[in-house]
């Protein structure tokens, strides 16, 4: 079969062919519908060096996949061959506590995994080929019927990371609370849809990009923002209480600072963005009691009720999909910042 | 001033000329924009005999109000006369732990408050009247700008009380759950749009009036039945599961039974309409720890909540204006049956 | 082996000698180091016919055990030969989200579980053998350190099912409020030290037996009853209050009214005995707000946290060993009621 | 009456003679039984310079107090001249949303406070005097019978303030979980206890002295550690996981970083002390999703609850009484470090 392979550090990946997947016991082979092309993917092309992360190259590309499954190994029960299916993607020890509930995104057993804080497409083989070995059943979440597997690759990164940092601070996002949406990409626009279909909070978005703030409205944003007037315009908003709850999906020392600023006192400051950044926490530079936290992807019951959103119509990830062997068009598309939504990498054509 | 007074139990109330209130330390005079007919009010003309209540005639009726603060006593700050408000109607001791946190529905101290276990239209004067006297500044919450006093005052009960309920249920409500509303009427139809505003839980309305399904579908509901239909298909609507939460706005003892047979196991069942009917509960009548509880009306908080949802255009009460002198055709009205929504009874023409 | 037998409904359990169990895929055999002697179980043996469950006889008895890891089948991974561990009861299909959280006593797929509703020592083969069959290596949970196999059988039962009923309630327990356990035989006292090690409640316990009220003072209660005194007791304890939850051991018709008469409105009284009785549940029967319910056993993640609770000797459940050739002598012990404490049935002498 | 009062800033305070207050409308003087000497105070008579705090000099210190009631003014309802009560600290606007549920140590609105952002002994006249002005009867919370009004004192500041922070992680710290106390003076020893009290946590200790890890261990500490020793103490004893919770009551650079070293993915690490540090917070330098905040004293249901813990016997803070006259002694002790517990300040010789 074919695949788009990741060599080396430091290179471009490569469209390879190599030998079908055969599933062990407990394993199951995914026909891969569609896997989405991640601006994470381009570091892992262009910034690690060997030995920087516990795994490295060659692996198969491709960390957000749905398809359908096409073998299953002994010992599978509750799933049949041409099950439309999502791929919980942080793959984790099984059976740690946190693994055990299906938080595998914050396993406590690394070394049991099968690969260590990795997953598929993540040092061992991605959803960017015609199959996808996946090393045990319970990382297989049954799409509903009202998703279509090439198309709902991108939930299970792009949408189910805001969905875990939203769905955390439900309890301060009351109505009457205010949210702040900081970047309004492609995790950004997805939040504000999320927050729109599941609290009654008033949603404030921020970016530069008058187009950004566009998207931010039509998903639902009660005010926009550029960063430069968020965060006086935001405490003028909100009587100057602040925002309850501020997610950044940037994690600039920039946008930090701004939610800081922007925060309310017991209000959440949540950064999943990897963008570098740091926010120097004191009882002078952030209002008294805003939590302030990383988050990173979400867990396997959350990705369940994304899917269900998802289906109802709720949440409506903006896609662009092209052919497996266009995937790099879609990486440089996205380095040059031209992509409309997220790239959807589809290796055939299917029903 | 002109008052609609209940002199006496088991009689109608009678429109008469009263002195104005005078505010005492602490207290307000209101200027009632409108008081909300409840049905209840119905019983109380009809249903009771001395000595049930601890409380009774002679009071003038209207237990949901809202208007402007006319006047105020020595020692309120933070209201200004001619400020537009809603009156937060159960009336409590005010110093016990429940009544500290405006929790005063439930106040634990009865002997305490203004009355036992009642308030402004529940043995003492309520707001159908010119003016209504408020024993406390703190029951008294500022409208939001996008509000009217006069059509406000259902908030104050038809719409805190479903809110109540089912903002207690929230944690239950997450993206692929199920939340049905049985008896779709002043409240219950309130209670679907609370839930399509708050939650993204599917919505399921039971009524036996084709119009009553027609306004839950209206606001919000994604299925309906009939209340033969209800159990069945709930049952299959969810994967056999059954409504994660089942708010019962009738509480007779066939929707209680309907209730219980369409609830998930770790459900709620919360009966806030006083249907007079019971539920047997036991190991074999209720799947595994479903949670059966009453409500009664909302807090302080909540009711803060209530009008920023109708500010915002959430909550849409349907109102029909009746002015003072006709007050009694509005409950002739809806004695019969014929009144479309909620009516409110409007003391006097206000700008 | 050795296996002690339930051959037919209405019966007594005979003494067998069976094929030792040999372990499939993911598969687990246990060698027994204790089998809680259940009340429950002279219920399967005298109380049911054919048909009123969906399984049935032969089976060995025993549905609390713990032991050691005695063989492993193909794909288990995570457990050595030798480890010491305990069983976690009720076994669900392992797939649907309440058994992926682990809470499989509340499975939703029973037709996907190795037996519906049941589980080893409940339709399948249980604890009172040498060796048990586990069908699912997740359903054993290592034991800390501090633990011993022989005695830490009930912890998986008896322990497990109040720890459920109180966790769930622990938001409604802070300092200021009461608790009332009601029943304090082998899972009541347990509940007794549940409380204290897990809250700052004050602990009321109701019982008729002086011996049993003595227990629950030594397990940590403040306060104790007889059932007569109870419920006026409590109110006046509590200055009018009421318990904030009520924990019902008993479940007769009497004991649920006396939880009803002695709850605070928004508590909770939560019913865990299965004596049979029933809660006519209505507006004036039960304060408002306060949720009844039914607990049915306990979560995987929850017989961890007992099992630590144990191990820090938190919790210290009575227990009285018989060889398994003497188990028909628990039994009938427990039936004359002269047991002190629970009875662990052990297969074989061990280290 | 005796008042010591600070006159200026950078000043010693000074004993003087002032007239008694007298109670305006809702107002309330107490007789003062006893006020705790806090380390706080010496930062007022020795760091502040004018213009700092939006309050200032000259007002009698003593901002954690205790009494009884000595006259209501009128409209004040609830409270007898005699009565035992706490005086609840962080005085706000009391009409905020915040200050509604007794949460005025983060009023929102602190120009309606009757100073902002200050109270009883910060900025207005507090407890070192033989009578002190309770600006609204909210402010006092009833003794229960078992505590003494003259050594209770510390209750309102050195008990609430680590009782908020213990209780906001009470989800975070189930059975298995560890919480680590950094920092076991004044406030440390009882956050110790209260995390005995009302948690089933690990609880771990960390100082630099010697008598202090012997009060940890007295308070019910499982395991104390040097600050050295203790990232790598509590990795160790977690099976590598970390604390759940790190309670942070030194709030220097070098406990924050031992803070963010020491606590588990998805902790809290919780900044109550106010050493001037800062942690830089980061995907680096803090696990995933460690909820990092300040916290300032506490809400008045939550004295409530400390008061019934001190009256239980489960809360016990060390208290060192020097009469009125002598409170400068007290402050010269506390900055020497020669102080064993709390020194309370007492006005007069009490029944």
């Amino acid at each position: 079969m074919r695949a788009l392979r990741l060599l080396d550090w430091k290179s471009e990946p490569v469209m390879s062919e190599v030998p079908d997947p055969v599933p062990g016991p407990g394993q199951v082979v995914l026909r891969v519908g569609g896997a989405g092309a991640c601006h994470s993917d381009l570091h892992l092309m262009h910034d690690f060096e060997a030995g920087l992360l516990p795994w490295g190259p060659p692996f198969t590309l491709g960390h957000e996949n749905s398809g359908w499954v096409h073998a299953t190994g002994p010992g599978v029960t509750g799933l049949e061959p041409g099950q439309a299916v999502a791929v919980y993607g942080p793959w984790g020890c099984g059976v740690c506590a946190r693994c055990r509930v299906g938080a595998e995104n914050y396993c406590e057993n690394p070394a049991g995994a099968p690969v260590p804080a990795g997953g598929g497409g993540l040092g061992l083989d991605g959803g960017m080929a015609d199959l996808m070995l996946i090393p045990d059943a319970r990382l297989l979440v049954p799409l509903p019927a009202a998703l279509d597997p090439v198309t709902a690759a991108p939930l299970a990164d792009a949408a189910l990371t805001p969905y875990h940092a939203v769905r955390r601070s439900w309890t301060k996002l009351a109505p009457g609370a205010t949210a702040a949406v900081v970047g309004v990409g492609g995790l950004g626009h997805l939040a504000v849809q999320i927050l729109k279909a599941t609290t009654a909070a008033r949603i404030v978005a921020v970016d530069l990009r008058p187009q950004a703030l566009d998207l931010a409205r039509e998903s639902g944003a009660d005010l926009v923002f550029t960063p430069g007037d968020a965060a006086a315009g935001i405490r003028e908003a909100t009587g100057g209480r602040g925002a309850d709850v501020v997610l950044d999906f940037v994690g600039s020392d920039t946008t930090l600072a701004l939610g800081a600023a922007a925060a309310r006192t017991v209000g959440d400051l949540t950064v999943v963005g990897i963008g570098g950044g740091t926010l120097p926490v004191s009882f002078f530079s952030v209002p008294y009691e805003v939590s302030v936290q990383t988050t990173y992807w979400g867990t396997r019951p959350e990705l369940i009720e994304v899917l269900d959103l998802a289906a109802r119509g709720l949440l409506r990830p903006d896609v662009t999909t092209f052919p497996l062997e266009r995937a790099m068009d879609a990486y440089r598309a996205m380095e040059r910042g031209e992509l409309a939504g997220r790239a959807v990498i589809v290796p055939a054509a299917h029903g």
